[in-house]
């Protein structure tokens, strides 16, 4: 390892992709300075650097300008009506940085006053209430880690139309930890019918999304959620106050919550009956298809990154399933026919992002890499083969096959479909 | 509780604090507007909001600007040689925001450019090396939770100078998922000489901060980090490179690493020889003082937030210890007579905070609020008698006694000394 380790060129680029912001003619530079390398003293030792609190509430460095989130060219869209997704090539561990978790609107991001935002929980219950955000902030809270995916992430590769990166093919998921009050207690409070079945969830953006949860899972794990990461909600995420139904694809858990309804049937809103519907094989359709099976992908390397020289390379990636725990990933680097286990990051969490890693010797000729996730239910990642079996090719959701990108001897890494 | 949540007062602020931006004209006024309440559609949900990436980089919502570090107005400073403390009365969880997280420098934060930063590690091994990046973006990387806290957090509480909020008494602490390569490993790659027991990490400002750390600690769960919460480290964190001591006092962790010197004994630098040194009575001081203990503390309600009414209250906080896992958390309303064992957020991490939470009815009189943790190897955070006895009332450094707050029968919660 060693030996090849001191092969290294001197470039930039490499597998982490978030410091190679610079331009080639740039890096060129910076491989021919010499006056901020050993054993040379950099300038920044000589000097002060920012005073404290230059930025009260920090960001990033301007050298990570490139890790944003960005549309997919390939999307149809208005500017209120769209999906900008997560860098995932560029992100570590298991917590998705709340400022690059995936956003997505059907009629923009409404500016919530929080002391005007109101909940109100009616329907089939005893004592129908309003909560203020006071309100809601004073009941017994709980935090957790769990993943959010919207059901459409890959939606784009049920067609054969191999978008080139990661962060269009599986960028619409994110991982924070959420903090705040069990559904549960809340639908207590009201003294919710116990011959009630189904809630219906409403947003308070302009779209009124509209969604039906069914009461099993109200009163198992969902919650209303005001904390992201260790802080209020962002305004895209749902400031104030959203649902957070785990496991279940991200449309159901509807931001800017302001109203849960009580019922005894689903309510085949717009967004669950003309939307979010499953399209089979001979014109049928599934509908409330709410739990984001078991999925993983490898995020380094992954489309668009290039391998600078062969030697020791670590593969790393993210797995998640919405029935529970990741129970163990899988690697091939030959297109499925060899596989080994990958390490996993523990501790690992229910229905939240779990990351995996391996180490790999490139030999530099061509290489097909894919995960496969295993999950705690024995359920195990469908290739594309057993995923179109059963559900054809006209599917926008709910595409959860084993990903592949294409390893060139050049080093250039690709998106390809492998059947 | 139902009938006690029914008495609230229809005002703004509450133990969150974090929604409470608004100033108390605001808060009438909000009170009176029926525009935006229910039955009345709110104008938000009557337009479209901001367009999808609106911010590329997300930021809070404009209504939690009060939400960020602040500098102790107790404290002398320069520009440069400061520090800004964390708003731990408005978190949630265990995951401190990034850009929330306190930050202390001595001569400012430096702007490093990623490609020309190198890490060099020399001394007592056979193949001395100086790592770009890129280099160490390839190794084998592990992420993993872990406080840092300075080691003169609470420091103004020797002396009985009571500072107002838990911001200001606390707040030089952080909890981040951390990102980058066993220091081991990249130790086992130099060859180091085994008769070595210490390193030398220096950094990259303008200070050249140095702190010696053990052999033994570097060869345990020390690491060379790049990556914070799932991205890149902050600049005012290190970037693009730092040292993580786990549960040693913050200054180890040193920031902008850029140099490991292995050697066979401490290097009693200026900042591990007049500073970070606890004085004792007696006027002799205790060097080397690198673990953290044991410690807790209420974050809500705390110093400076107000209980608008009786009855139910969560009363929450954070507890930690340097030497491994928070085993117990206990709470106490009356200044330390009597005592309930809270709730503790799972999984809980080694060296890492530790959220606690308890129910707790107010009946409108006098309350004297304090938490106390136990961690896994037995030990109980002391009271401030039991901590003066052994280390008087002269030093600076590591202060983990029990924190008291005061609740009037205003409601008005600040700080009080309890010993």
């Amino acid at each position: 390892m060693t030996a090849d380790r001191r092969q290294f060129l001197r470039r930039a680029m490499l597998l982490g992709g978030s410091v190679a912001a610079a331009s080639a003619p740039a890096r060129a530079l910076a491989q021919e300075t010499t006056a901020a390398v050993p054993p040379a003293v950099p300038p920044w030792s000589k000097s002060l650097g920012a005073p404290v609190l230059a930025a009260p509430y920090g960001v990033p460095s301007k050298f990570e300008a490139s890790v944003r989130r960005r549309e997919s060219p390939g999307l149809t869209r208005t500017a209120h009506s769209s999906v900008a997704f997560t860098p995932l090539q560029s992100l570590f561990g298991i917590i998705t940085p709340s400022g690059l978790h995936f956003e997505r609107h059907h009629a923009g991001v409404p500016e919530i006053d929080p002391h005007l935002h109101r909940l109100m929980i009616h329907g089939m219950c005893r004592n129908p209430r309003i909560f203020t955000m006071d309100d809601l902030l004073r009941f017994p809270s709980v935090s957790r880690i769990h993943f959010i995916e919207c059901g459409a992430n890959t939606g784009m590769e049920w067609a054969n139309v191999a978008v080139p990166t990661v962060q269009y093919t599986h960028g619409m998921i994110g991982c924070s930890e959420w903090t705040g009050v069990p559904l549960s207690t809340l639908l207590d409070e009201v003294g919710f019918d116990r011959k009630a079945r189904f809630l219906l969830a409403e947003g308070a953006d302009g779209a009124a999304l509209t969604r039906t949860v069914p009461m099993a899972m109200a009163l198992d794990d969902v919650m209303v959620v005001y904390g992201q990461n260790g802080e209020m909600l962002r305004p895209e995420q749902g400031y104030p106050l959203r649902l957070l139904v785990p496991g279940v694809q991200g449309v159901s858990s509807v931001k800017w919550l302001r109203r849960l309804e009580i019922g005894d049937a689903p309510w085949n809103t717009r967004e669950e009956s003309l939307h979010y519907v499953d399209m089979m094989p001979g014109g049928k359709h599934r509908q409330y298809t709410w739990i984001q099976e078991a999925k993983s992908v490898i995020t380094a390397p992954s489309g668009g990154q290039v391998l600078l020289d062969r030697g020791f390379h670590e593969i790393t990636g993210l797995a998640w399933s919405g029935r529970g725990k990741v129970r163990r990933v899988d690697v091939s680097t030959d297109g499925g026919r060899n596989w080994r286990t990958a390490r996993l990051q523990t501790p690992i969490h229910t229905k939240a992002l779990t990351r995996f890693r391996i180490d790999w010797r490139w030999d530099g000729g061509p290489a097909l890499l894919q995960s496969r996730v295993i999950d705690e239910t024995g359920y195990v990642q469908p290739t594309y083969r057993q995923l179109r079996e059963v559900r054809g090719t006209r599917s926008i959701y709910h595409n959860n096959a084993i990903q592949t990108w294409r390893v060139d001897p050049s080093g250039d890494v690709g998106n390809v479909h492998v059947v």
